[in-house]
């Protein structure tokens, strides 16, 4: 194994070592007692985990969701930010309001026009990224044990955001046309008759984070009657939503319902994310309470990231660099599936039509987190699909990003990546499948995971 | 009343509504039965209310703490962060740690050098402002009904993330010397004798806000001691440590304590707030915890913000800038308590050695709150002492600012509070004191609140 793998391998086990400094451990830790009941629920990702590890120059990486940022115009970027801190620097600098700033509110309409949704400045709130909305939003509406609902898989960042409020995710069953909506209904009944208390479905609609799947135009309002029907908020999280390969943006949930969606949209996949700017479209009420929790945990956005966007808005040709982030990632995308078709027809896989992500399942009898340190020995980098489960599933299933890679390092990583799973292939052929635990082969198939199959 | 005093009232009295347009109330609201427990917690506060309507150019504003931006050479911010963005933009505007740079987080630990504080990179974490750190560390320690010690008066934005997370705050008396140590044993006694469970003391140690004292160096470490003996954390906000208008800036009770101190600092007030940059310096497991909050909350703080710092302290002459600050608010600090001494010898006010604010008592059968609106009348605003307190008290003291207006402002603004404070005795003399609830005037004397005299 190499230093890489190995290091890889101890991340994937002990994820928040992996990032920091060695610690001797909680037992010396004289606050131990001391922990709110929720902070055990906070743990690693193991993405995070990843970002640090398999950074190496040697290691395809197809596990991260970093925009490719080289296709920004810097120069055009920086002349602007100088420009606004002559002009505007006093206001830049300065605290400004809990709710954001009022032209860059204004700005955030026209690019939710584009998917479809009319709405007023004062029901947009400005957010450090869109990972703070999802923060605030499950602050306001989650008690310990209130149920989620979410996609069978789900974004990690966001489920991890549950967990920390003590909420019950409860995962409902997705296929290459999004959530299935005759699912969403079952599982709601089934949860309402055991006596839960359904607080909102959390969903990526567009270009899937992991999945790579979109929900179809069929599909919407349905899924919007079932929980109009239920009184179960929809928190529709877009962050992908303009980076659609072919024809016009999908239609936002919120273009169809005013009143019964919270929108989480960003400009950390269409601009920047080290900008931190991101934003949430709320009905008018829910909006008031966003904004109290937003003054509470941070007193105000960032004026000079803020005005950084807007500026950039106002100035520069930002469809037109979303035009060219779309050709950049459709030409990966293909790359990948190019690659897949041609060097793993054992496995199966999504197609996605816009975003970062493609979401496969490995034949029978893998198990992707325990391939990985293997994969890693092949200086290939990916997200085991557990991740993505707060119900520990996903044994099989690998989230591949095509984001960040050029087109012939996507292939050498497709590569790599089809020849760690064809020796596994033999392996299992010879041995039987893994222990999921151990990571150990061994012979009985009885410890195989569940499947969980999008193709 | 004028339009501008009328809409002050009415901020003060609906302080949500006076943020934003106006609403038909959450009878309206169809999520209304959706909100978690702790939403009730969260209210606006009467400083937010009057950032909005106080900022007319007729009104002195002594109310808000925004730091004076004007003495910032913008020129060279501007060249700095260009430069910047040229050599690194590629990182300044991709994700990070969820931690902080770490080039900052080096630069961080020059900065605590000043107050004495000796500690590892590994252990500071940056935040969007202090104030996020504020609500990250209430996160992990707190479960609703756990006890927070905390100054009478203290800071009102922590006041806010305490009710946010249901904490209970139970205030402790202090003095011109800041927090009383004996004051603190018989409140801690107490608590524990009624069986709370308390998890920290908050405390401003350094030219407090609103209270403008500063923790005399004799009773810092029995403080700590009183803490430790107790087994409660210490959290040590100290936004102004290098605001102190003579000598070196005090010792850090963090340089007295590695184990039992978490420290907040921020560059909001020594550079620019609008950045949104703080920092928390805590135990090494108690920092562990708090990274996963943060990856949690916004997965990571801003690398365009934080580089930005950290260009600024390696190029610019930051601690000359602070030195410029410090002139700069000490000549605003003299014209204040000077105008006070001359116009109003019925008040009395503590005497800041540095910081932002002056914190005064009205003479006895005054109403701060319920006096507002006329100050309003006579262009002057001021913050009313109840939003410093959990506990409804501070009815006869006003937090006033320096930090914003001129010098020549700030007199003016004090003629004109002190022509208020002269008309209400007069009113009094004749009418007897005000009914808090209503604002009127009442033959009574039984409505009087409790004095809080730190003079």
């Amino acid at each position: 194994m190499t230093d890489t793998a190995d290091q890889l391998s101890h991340a994937l086990a002990h994820p928040a070592a992996a990032l920091r400094e060695p610690s001797l451990g909680s037992r010396l830790d004289p606050w131990v007692k001391s922990y709110a009941q929720r902070t055990a629920g906070m743990t690693t990702s193991e993405i995070r985990a990843l970002f640090s590890v398999a950074s190496r120059p040697e290691v395809v990486s197809l596990a991260g969701g970093m925009p490719y940022l080289s296709a920004l115009p810097m120069d055009t970027v920086a002349a602007t930010v100088a420009q606004m801190l002559a002009t505007q620097g006093l206001t830049a600098l300065q605290y400004g309001s809990g709710q954001g700033d009022p032209t860059l509110r204004e700005q955030i309409l026209e690019v939710m026009a584009l998917e479809g949704i009319s709405a007023h400045a004062d029901d947009v709130m400005v957010t450090t990224g869109s990972q703070q909305a999802l923060d605030l939003v499950t602050r306001i509406f989650i008690d310990p044990g209130d149920v989620v609902l979410a996609e069978a898989p789900s974004y990690v960042g966001a489920l991890g955001v549950f967990a920390s409020y003590q909420a019950e995710v409860a995962h409902v069953a997705s296929d290459n046309d999004g959530l299935v909506p005759h699912a969403l209904e079952e599982r709601i009944r089934g949860l309402l008759a055991s006596g839960k208390r359904i607080k909102f479905l959390y969903t990526v609609p567009n270009f899937h984070n992991p999945a790579g799947t979109t929900l179809s135009p069929q599909r919407r309002p349905q899924i919007l009657e079932i929980c109009q029907r239920h009184g179960i908020l929809v928190l529709e999280d877009n962050p992908y939503g303009l980076l659609g390969f072919d024809g016009e943006p999908p239609a936002a949930m919120r273009s169809l319902s005013e009143d019964g969606v919270v929108y989480l949209g960003t400009f950390s996949k269409t601009f920047a994310p080290g900008l931190r700017v991101g934003w949430a479209l709320a009905p008018h009420a829910v909006r008031e309470k966003l904004v109290l929790a937003n003054e509470s945990a941070i007193l105000c956005p960032s004026a000079y990231a803020q005005m950084t966007v807007s500026a950039y808005l106002a100035t520069c040709d930002w469809k037109a660099q979303i035009k060219v982030y779309r050709e950049l990632y459709r030409e990966r995308r293909d790359a990948m599936i190019e690659s897949l078709s041609a060097r793993l027809p054992q496995a199966s896989w999504t197609h996605p039509e816009g975003g970062f992500y493609v979401w496969l399942t490995l034949p029978e009898g893998l198990n992707a987190k325990a391939m990985l340190p293997r994969a890693l020995t092949e200086r290939v980098a990916y997200v085991p699909g557990t991740a993505f489960f707060a119900d520990g599933t996903g044994h099989r299933n690998v989230r591949l990003s095509y984001c960040y890679p050029d087109p012939d390092r996507i292939r050498e990583g497709v590569r790599r990546f089809a020849g760690v799973v064809q020796s596994e292939l033999e392996l299992l052929e010879t041995f039987g499948p893994y222990d999921v635990t151990t990571g150990r082969a061994v012979r009985s198939r009885g410890v195989q995971s569940p499947a969980v199959d999008l193709s």
